[in-house]
């Protein structure tokens, strides 16, 4: 870096333009485009926001869909193969994953993210950032922190308490940080508790640098910055797009002026170049990538994902001789990923019509138009006729790219009532009909379960969904996806309602840790389908879950048997509850998945390992995780309200001794051997037999119990000097 | 001033002992007591918290009870009797009344305190001031500010947003300052947004003096100062107790060192002088009071407090001629008001039991002991044999005295299981079962309600509770109380669950605006009994609901029929909505009531005026109280969920004109006609024909109207500079 001017350090942490770095001495510029289910490099940058064509690339499942797979080694293949594709297609770093909680259904970007659990979202981000960057392209997890919502995205602040915080909104970026070792990471728009994440000091350096070890560069997320000054000094590395040096120029008039630090542009100025030298070094230029072999990957991720919601009396699979109706517009033309900066222009696309043709022996209906277009009432009615002239009617229901899309949360969760008309008329002249459900993010699925035999959930499949979805119609593939996400009996019901999306700046994240599952459990309320939950064509046993602590946590083992007549992917979860906590506790929380396939008959066990870090809470009092000492139970089974088996195990905790001081209460300092030892008597000489006594119907040693040991001072009828009292604190805290 | 020594001046701000202040010089000293529902002077100060024995006071209904009435009249003279017995006692200031909110049924205080809402607070509590300072005693509003929980009273930080603050938390004392202007108020012990309420300069001095005008004394809540000088820097006036002049020698010192404003010391101890003297002259020295009369309004004051249920088949009232048994311990020896520091030595006391045998014909049987003495099974089956035997069963269930009180929160909302199963026997032997429910926060009844026909929420009342039961049980009096509180289906139902009662020194609001009726209306959520819920002896019709705007806001009027054929009260409830708000509002808000007593055939008119201030609401970005424009519905009915008529009327607003700054969108620029006019052609030429386009599924019309003008210097491509955008700025904001 001595070697670099001021203004040439400041370059090098801005853009060149909407999709490269600049070049600067002996550094190399880059190229980053966005990802996350597939390269979506533009062809021009025809418009202000980079949404223009683009290069042909596979389009894989968005998040909503891939992480329906609970399977992070499928996850790891499509992010080699999207870091061949970028290797192939010219780019040095591929913006994902995505990892942001799903707090609330209605939030637009939804379709980009794996779940509302931590867990699954970190494990799974985890996979993908170790397959693009065994390809020598750089990951970039995005968007930290706390983004999750698009209302008002670039300014509102989510004000959220350190726990849940912790807990629950970094938990996931912390697990692929330090499992993963991500080359870089997307601040993101909004501010957390008061503070825009570019600017954000505490976020980037003190958490993100100085706790977790991440050594990547930070680059904004594309317009995140309104002050790249203050962003540089917070930890902000590069500002993205280019501002064709505007705010270079922005730095080193501030760094002339003295009111940034030259170590903190110097740094981040290192940290591209690295990422630069990286990255370049890495590529490939005569890299090129097989598009049929990763359209063939991204059907099995497709078909991987697809969640099997209901099957009453075994309707699916269907028999290839069967006649069948298929309507709904979604068959013909398919939707299969989200709207915004993610959009990719796939290789080819397999459109679920003709898929299911090459099955069986079809009529077509479109049944609705999205757009409005057309006489819904002669669509309905030709509808109605295919179904009930068929054996089978298959519908496809969901919503249009336009209904949700990044930029814009939904107001609602319903499946157009247009719809909800069609499958009524359908189902009452067609009792055998199977849905299929096309969506970004979480629908109010209750009115179609109510009166659909069948219900598969298609989320968001990429370019080989349609496909996939034949596959699994057709029993080739037996559906093994699990929701990672609850759906709800109705909108008032979910965590955030009331809260979302905030509004004049703030959103208030009042639920706290009580997310997605966790609220539903806490409050002991019905859903329509639970997290976790998905079907399969086959049926599983649970057995002989056997659960031991080791020093690094707790090794669980479950048997799992295949106890139907077809081959089947059975994902068992592993959830944790401690009753009796000191701290509020959700009722379970998942802390380990994995999955079997045994064959009809056969069993086969699967392993899990439940890393300490994952039982410990954020304690406010010393700002730290503290694994609470006590009987663990752990659950296991086939979602988070099937629960098959469960066992207890005690597990040592970490000690938390704090310090006693004026502010510290009777009733703590008793607790406290040495507190006790020092205080005592003192305690004793003031209140006398008072402690514990019983007057005017009060509980007296509770309400002396909760007095903090200060305000003595004032009870003590001018026996005791606050000087005498800071005196005895002294003996109380020995070193 | 000026003749006082700074040790005198300080002298004054803190106790000589528990109750009384000093004398310094020409000031007196004056006595301080609790309050709300009795005059409580101890005999001796034979503990340290100062609960001890006290000289007999008329013990009133404690607020649980008196709220209930909905009727500021009676509260007004309740107050007129306290004043009078405070003035006989020799009490200068009656620590009352207490007017936090219920954020939650587990509060172990909240039968101190009125309801749930923060206008029915607001209403009773400056009766209650109007009355007690008529008679030349200062009242003493409590406790300021957010002290909605026992648990970690003393030190937790209630962590709520502003808007919520203001509209729910703080609207009450707002109303009774600027109402009824009290003389003094006390501060809690808690912490707001992590500043103990006792060193809170923002709400001690500029909320509660700078904007609402308060002119009297700020008292600390007994041991909620923890430093002085810090306390007295932010307008505490007076400690309390007397740390027998500790913390005056702290605050010296303090003074000699510079770290506290001399002004602050003199401005707490004129406060005090003032206060000094206008309750010593005041003072009649030979003043007594008539303990029978006001014995008796304690009766009419309980009869008023007294809630039907239910009533099915009109079970109620009783007739004398029937033989009744009355069975539950409370029956016998009576629970009238909570325990801890408000705990009353009552003048006489009425014993339900020995006033329903007043009217009829009694057998009576304990059926359960809350102590768990006695055979529970004895105890039972001597009540189900009484209850065989009789006509009609009156069973009195509740809460002892252990089970609720100051200095502790619940942990449940039951009623004890032996309870119900007693209820249960007693049922199933005698359909004709009544029960009477002894409480002071909310139970589950739906248990109860399931099983007994009639039912009877009798609080707690206060020594004139028996008599009060008595009258109502035979239709002497036709119960016209009103539920101030929701009562739940179930816990988990409650808006604070999972958030109450927080945890390491913090307790998140998170539930917001959404408290109580607010909360299970926009949830839509069941609940047992609603808000504002209370059946009568007669029946009435609402008719001819006339609606109109004032300047000073709305003017209600309805016409109320006795359709029965009894003499009856009606509580009318009058509730705003605002459809289509820019900002979130709950379902509807209590804004007026209003209270009739049309004889059997006969109508009258409920007339309510509607303050512009009670439509308000909090804006943060200006910090003020907005009246937003719009058609607002304007409903009545006899409780929450029981509205008769509803009319609309349009309210013209204030206007809210924000200043354009970096961070203002897009849209909202264009939405400004000034704002459009100066920048609306810079934003066509930076992106040009995209604005409102669609690309790649995303709407980008959303997409570029949430964009902060500020960031269009990033993707301007370099045609613009920060320079020029703020020039144009300086056009957007003329003056």
């Amino acid at each position: 870096m001595a070697e670099l001017s001021s203004a040439e350090q400041a370059a090098l942490g801005s853009g060149a333009d909407f999709w490269t770095t600049k070049q600067v001495g002996a550094v190399p510029a880059i190229v980053l485009t966005d990802g996350p289910h597939g390269v979506r490099k533009q062809v021009a940058s025809s418009d202000q926001l980079g949404i223009a064509e683009n290069e042909p690339a596979t389009c894989f499942p968005p998040a909503a869909g891939l992480g329906q797979s609970w399977d992070p080694e499928l996850v790891e293949r499509v992010g080699t193969a999207l870091g061949r594709e970028s290797q192939a297609i010219g780019v040095h770093v591929l913006l994902g994953p995505g990892i942001n909680i799903k707090r609330d259904p209605r939030c637009g970007r939804n379709f980009e993210y794996y779940s509302e659990d931590p867990y699954v979202s970190g494990v799974l981000g985890a996979a993908w950032v170790r397959g693009v960057q065994g390809e020598g392209v750089g990951a970039c997890v995005k968007h930290f922190a706390a983004n999750n919502q698009e209302h008002d995205r670039m300014r509102v602040s989510a004000d959220v308490d350190p726990r849940t915080l912790r807990e629950i909104y970094l938990r996931a970026f912390h697990r692929v940080v330090t499992e993963a070792n991500p080359w870089s990471l997307m601040c993101s728009y909004n501010r957390i508790n008061g503070v825009l994440a570019s600017q954000n000091e505490w976020l980037l350096t003190k958490v993100l640098r100085d706790e977790w070890g991440f050594e990547g560069v930070v680059v904004s997320d594309w317009g995140a910055v309104a002050d790249r000054p203050a962003a540089v000094a917070a930890g902000l590395d590069l500002e993205m797009p280019g501002a064709t040096g505007t705010t270079d120029e922005e730095l080193v008039v501030a760094l002339s002026n003295g009111t940034v630090d030259p170590a903190h542009v110097a740094r981040a100025a290192e940290r591209v170049t690295a990422l630069a030298i990286r990255t370049t070094q890495a590529h490939r230029e005569d890299a090129t990538f097989d598009a049929d072999a990763h359209h063939q990957l991204a059907r099995e991720a497709a078909a991987r994902s697809i969640v099997l919601l209901q099957n009453v009396d075994d309707l699916l699979p269907l028999n290839s001789s069967d006649r069948l109706a298929v309507i709904g517009e979604f068959a013909e033309q398919p939707r299969y990923q989200g709207g915004g900066s993610s959009h990719v222009t796939p290789t080819r696309l397999d459109v679920p019509l003709d898929e299911i043709r090459a099955h069986a022996d079809v009529t077509y209906a479109p049944g609705f138009s999205t757009d409005g277009s057309g006489d819904a009432a002669a669509l309905r009615d030709d509808a109605v006729q295919a179904a009930a002239a068929a054996e089978t009617a298959v519908v496809f229901l969901g919503l249009a790219a336009r209904q949700e899309s990044e930029g814009a949360d939904r107001t609602d969760i319903e499946i157009p009532a247009e719809q909800l008309e069609l499958l009524t008329a359908v189902v009452a002249a067609q009792p055998r009909t199977v849905v299929v459900l096309i969506h970004g993010s979480v629908l109010r699925i209750a009115p179609v379960a109510a009166i659909a035999p069948a219900v598969l959930d298609a989320a968001l499949l990429g370019q080989g969904g349609g496909a996939a979805i034949a596959e699994v119609l057709f029993g080739r593939v037996s559906p093994s996806g699990k929701l990672t996400e609850t759906v709800p009996v109705r909108l008032p019901d979910v965590p955030a309602y009331g809260n979302f999306p905030g509004e004049n700046g703030h959103v208030l994240y009042g639920e706290g840790l009580h997310v997605g599952y966790r609220w539903y459990d806490a409050r002991d309320l019905a859903v329509a389908f639970p997290f976790g939950h998905g079907l399969s064509y086959t049926t599983f046993e649970y057995s002989d879950l056997v659960v031991e602590t080791t020093d690094s946590g707790i090794q669980a083992g479950v048997t799992i048997t295949n106890t139907g007549r077809r081959e089947g992917r059975e994902v068992a979860q592993f959830y944790v509850s401690l009753p009796g906590s000191a701290v509020t506790r959700v009722p379970q929380q998942l802390v380990a998945f994995g999955s079997a396939t045994p064959a009809p008959g056969e069993s086969t066990t699967i392993q899990a390992t439940i890393d300490r870090s994952d039982l410990a809470y954020w304690d406010i009092r010393v700002d730290r995780w503290v694994v609470e000492s006590g009987e663990y139970v752990v659950s296991v089974g086939s979602s988070s309200r099937d629960l098959r088996a469960n066992a207890a195990v005690v597990v040592a905790g970490d000690e938390v001794r704090l310090p006693i001081t004026l502010d510290s209460t009777i009733a703590e300092i008793l607790r406290d051997p040495v507190g006790a030892q020092a205080l005592g008597g003192l305690i004793e000489s003031v209140f006398g037999t008072t402690m514990g006594e019983e007057a005017a119907g009060a509980d007296m040693g509770a309400m002396l119990g909760a007095l903090p040991v200060g305000r003595l001072v004032g009870f003590s009828g001018g026996r005791l000097t606050r000087a005498q009292l800071e005196q005895l604190l002294v003996a109380a805290n020995p070193d």
